[in-house]
């Protein structure tokens, strides 16, 4: 296939400039996509300044892609020409493991293969994401867009949705049961949208006051401020799950007395840093502490069909593609309500 | 009633020495109790030289007791004279909380009774515990003692054996499982008899090659040492469950990978400390850190009779009371295999 256009980190002290990349020729399996739409995660801008040590360069982010099929290969099933259709976080898995035989590619045991930055047989060697004018997928990692879904406000649904919608399914939660929400961000506002949609009675818990009004605008039934110690003890025992998306060091003790005896609080939100845990939480309560990592193709397919039909989407702002690194700026200030997504016909 | 004999610890800094403690009368419910056994828990120790901060003294340590009914209160309708009974952990709950209602006592929401060093309504306003020639205690909490289960061997079931056999129930340990015992101590050796009962292929993990041979004896089908990188590297996602019994501070990443996609590290041994924790080995395979305390009445007598059908027992050093002192000395530099149990009939 002809190259295409797209934004890349060319190194890690770089702000993200146009390229040009080769996309990988369509093979029988693979779906060819004309994307329309590319949602940003501070992950996209963890990997682009090489945070974690293991970015390879050149590297173009994005993991939120939403677009229309441009070309099918001679064994696809699935999709069709002019079919509206996303891809999320992974793109390939071993199909072969005990995870990958339960829909749960995610926790692949030979390794999934990330949009971007994972070893690959693509030309470079290397993954290639979203902020991009195409992307070329295996059919099995593709997803299809539900009919009246708007695209430009599904896009995060990819990683931001499918990351807060996968632990609230998995613990089952319903009409009945009390969660909270720990943290408004990018994952915050979707974690409060589906619990609440699944008839939850939902809390936000924040540190932040000013945050109030908004969670509440979200779908939020309630507002429960972190650093309010009264507030905090008056609610202990009180619910049934957690959903922690706090993106930075914190002391999972002071949440972990809100969860009644059996309850949970899953981490959706650190990864890759330490946290302070006292057992004495969970012993006391039989309480646990669980992780999350976004969902297997199946669920994700579920969860867009999900937000189709309760229509949820995610507070978006758009911005053209040359105003990604104006918008990393201000991701680090966490000024964006609450989701960028990039509209990809800004890109030549 | 009159006072009974009983050792007792006067002061933080000093060594238990014999003392007189008065019991309450027998109230229609209770139960009055000759104690035959009672085995000495590494709390007795932190309790006796009050390593928490909220000891009140004269103390009278011991939860893990065995004896004989020696009277009953005119309401009594589980126990007769001259039966065989024991008690644990607790004497007491709100019996009305949402935890009381489904015999979850350990977790009562309005403060369970501690056996010993708890405020009660009992003379001299605390709790008192076994480390004397009686105790009485409400039939509720009165365990019924199976036929052909050695009394001394079965003292410690009462806090080491319900504390481990609780959360492997709860976990639904069962035949095809591969369960980790992580530290080889009074506990420890507890999971490894109940996890190897309920068919599950049993490891014993330690930091202790020399503990290695009586893993095996015990029912361990296999040892793992922690501080073999590759040993622990080969093992990595085989675990259904864990088991971690370690008293001090520690590392819980280094166990965490070993679990499967969706498994359970339960906490046991530590309490009242921070440890590391680092969230991405929870996230990347859905995995979960619980703890679990002790266990309900109803479970702790179904704990017993299990023991009964399997016959299992503690590994117990029996030491006269008098050889408290010396024992306690003992345990902290973990010189015990695997509980000392003291034989009250050398109690004066």
């Amino acid at each position: 296939m002809a190259t295409t256009s797209c934004f890349a980190a060319l190194a890690s002290d770089q702000d993200l400039v146009p390229h040009h990349i080769e996309r990988r020729s369509i093979g029988p399996k693979d779906v060819a996509i004309d994307i329309a739409f590319c949602g940003v995660c501070h992950t996209d801008l963890h990997f682009a300044k090489n945070d974690w040590g293991r970015s390879n360069y050149p590297l173009v982010p994005g993991h939120e892609i939403v677009g229309t099929v441009n070309a099918v290969g001679a064994d696809v099933k699935k999709f069709k020409l002019g079919q509206k259709v996303a891809v999320g976080c992974f793109v390939n898995s071993c199909h072969t493991c005990s995870s990958c035989a339960v829909d749960l590619e995610q926790y692949c045991l030979n390794g999934v293969t990330g949009t971007y930055n994972a070893a690959s047989v693509d030309p470079g060697g290397f993954t290639y994401g979203g902020y991009s004018k195409h992307i070329v997928v295996d059919e099995h990692f593709v997803l299809r867009m539900p009919e009246g879904l708007d695209l430009a406000g599904a896009a995060p649904l990819l990683c931001a949705g499918i990351t807060t919608y996968s632990p609230l399914k998995h613990w089952n939660i319903q009409a009945g049961m009390r969660v909270g929400v720990i943290g408004l961000g990018g994952l915050g506002h979707m974690g409060i949208k589906f619990a609440h949609a699944m008839g939850a009675q939902t809390t936000m818990i924040t540190s932040s006051a000013h945050k109030a009004q908004d969670a509440l605008r979200l779908g939020a039934d309630g507002v429960l401020l972190s650093s309010d110690a009264a507030a905090m003890q008056a609610m202990a025992n009180q619910f049934d799950f957690l959903l922690n998306t706090i993106p930075v060091y914190h002391d999972y003790n002071v949440y972990l007395p809100l969860l009644k005896v059996d309850g949970t609080m899953c981490i959706v939100g650190t990864i890759g840093m330490n946290a302070e845990l006292n057992a004495r939480s969970l012993i006391m309560g039989r309480r646990k502490i669980a992780g999350s990592l976004v969902g297997g193709i199946q669920e994700t397919q579920e969860m867009l069909d999900f937000c189709a039909q309760h229509q949820i989407l995610s507070d978006i702002e758009m911005i053209p593609m040359d105003g990604i690194n104006q918008a990393y700026e201000r991701m680090q200030h966490s000024d964006v309500k609450y989701r960028f997504v990039i509209d990809m016909s800004t890109l030549a």
